[in-house]
């Protein structure tokens, strides 16, 4: 635009907060990119945030000084978790996702862009005080949801692979059990894709005894990197459970192959530990 | 918020056209939100798009009748699609990437949310005119784009897999020749994922022979299903090919091992026949 009138001053800084969480934008980037004033681009902001507090969809934060600026904070209401929460344990409960051997099908869900994002905002809102420096999942099917918390948190990914891949370059790999039987697999990560001493969130779509959980914690220590937080989409609860924290967001009750039946509930992220208290 | 002023309901009507790309919102709700009259709300929906327009984020769609209502349809200038695959081929021209068997490693640009969301526009703007009723790519690494651009034409992602995993329920397998040696392996797309007839945008990170595009669209034509499209992040130019057409973001020209020089240029995305035609 050539010359910016306020009102489109104020949709143009909406597009860039929100296009990008967590970038830091220097209020003099604005005052030049509008030929405005400093304090009418503060009295913009200030819309903006109050805008964002009102219908939860985060906050703007400001930082003083030379290196100073503005950047928006992605939050979500509790109320609005809970009712993607349940939209979610509705469509995990239905019958025709039984798979042989009590397996759910889940794919479609991981497959819906929308719903996948809404899933990471509710991660990134739970972990938001926490300093996280990458998200980590593995393959395959918690790639999706480790990205869309990734994009909000403004961190790089970092996927650990079963068996090496010629593209990873050297890796360090661990043993995990695997849920299903015991059995015994290896999990590699690329030595290239995490600095030592990161703080790491760990996010899957589903644990169950948390072998895999487990094993990328024990890659996280061989790169003498922190556990953040773990976050699951779905947990199922078991005795032996070889993770003692974490957050889900839904949980299978109970799985009947005989009457075809699951009960899938909210996961504890509702609870006080969890992170996000419904009003 | 309980009363709406003008500048407040610019922030939040482009908050949420933006915030999901192609969700067509009812004027009517927009009216009753804001409870403001339809010409006000008409007055604010030509602000945003010209905003949009001018600084190359798309442009706002406005359909008319009883079904009718706004959307956010993404886009992107050419010439700032230049900027960022001229900053991709710089990167990807980094000598540190050389691989032993001169493989390039490239899961830390794969790793980045922002590149990957930018990534995703510049596929999602090639490809709108296109129907798109779905995005496929392969495990793993294809994955994270094919979301990226999913998000923006608001479709759901298939993944196929390299043999048969109990949670994907019945698939069809084809038989792929891989890149690397000419070795057969096997490709799956469970049952349930896609519908008979869609069509199918194809993206992935890398293509040198074509083989696993080729598994991809072979899988395709066993859901008779049709390819929309075809899109990768980087191509390696080579004499035998099992594609026709493809759109490329980048291409590696010159791997010397001896050297240690990669040399990547902008790829085909930018010919007239790509798609983006820098001004």
């Amino acid at each position: 635009m050539e010359k910016w009138k306020r009102s489109a001053r104020l949709v143009d800084m909406t597009r860039q907060l929100l296009g990008e969480p967590r970038r830091l934008i220097p209020l003099t980037a604005f005052a030049q990119r509008y030929q405005a004033a400093k304090s009418s681009i503060s009295e913009d902001l200030d819309i903006i945030d109050d805008v964002l507090r009102a219908e939860g969809g985060g906050e703007l934060e400001t930082l003083a000084g030379a290196a100073g600026g503005v950047r928006y904070l992605p939050g979500i209401h509790a109320s609005h978790a809970m009712k993607i929460v349940e939209k979610l344990c509705g469509k995990l409960s239905d019958a025709d996702r039984l798979l042989p051997g009590g397996f759910l099908y889940v794919s479609d869900l991981l497959g819906d862009p929308v719903l996948l994002s809404e899933i990471g905002r509710i991660f990134a809102s739970v972990f938001a005080r926490k300093t996280v420096d990458a998200v980590m999942t593995v393959e395959t099917k918690g790639i999706p949801l480790a990205y869309a918390t990734a994009f909000y948190l403004r961190v790089p990914v970092v996927i650990a692979r079963y068996g090496y891949r010629v593209t990873e370059g050297s890796v360090v790999t661990v043993n995990t059990v695997s849920g299903s039987g015991g059995t015994m697999r290896q999990l590699s990560l690329s030595k290239r894709s995490l600095a030592q001493g990161s703080r790491v969130l760990i996010i899957d779509d589903f644990m169950k005894g948390g072998g895999t959980v487990r094993g990328m914690m024990d890659l996280l220590s061989e790169f003498q990197a922190e556990v953040a937080g773990i976050g699951v989409m779905l947990e199922s609860r078991t005795e032996q459970r070889l993770v003692d924290s974490w957050v889900s967001l839904a949980q299978v009750k109970e799985v009947d192959m005989n009457k075809r039946r699951i009960e899938v509930v909210p996961g504890n992220v509702f609870d006080p530990e969890g992170g996000l208290i419904p009003c």
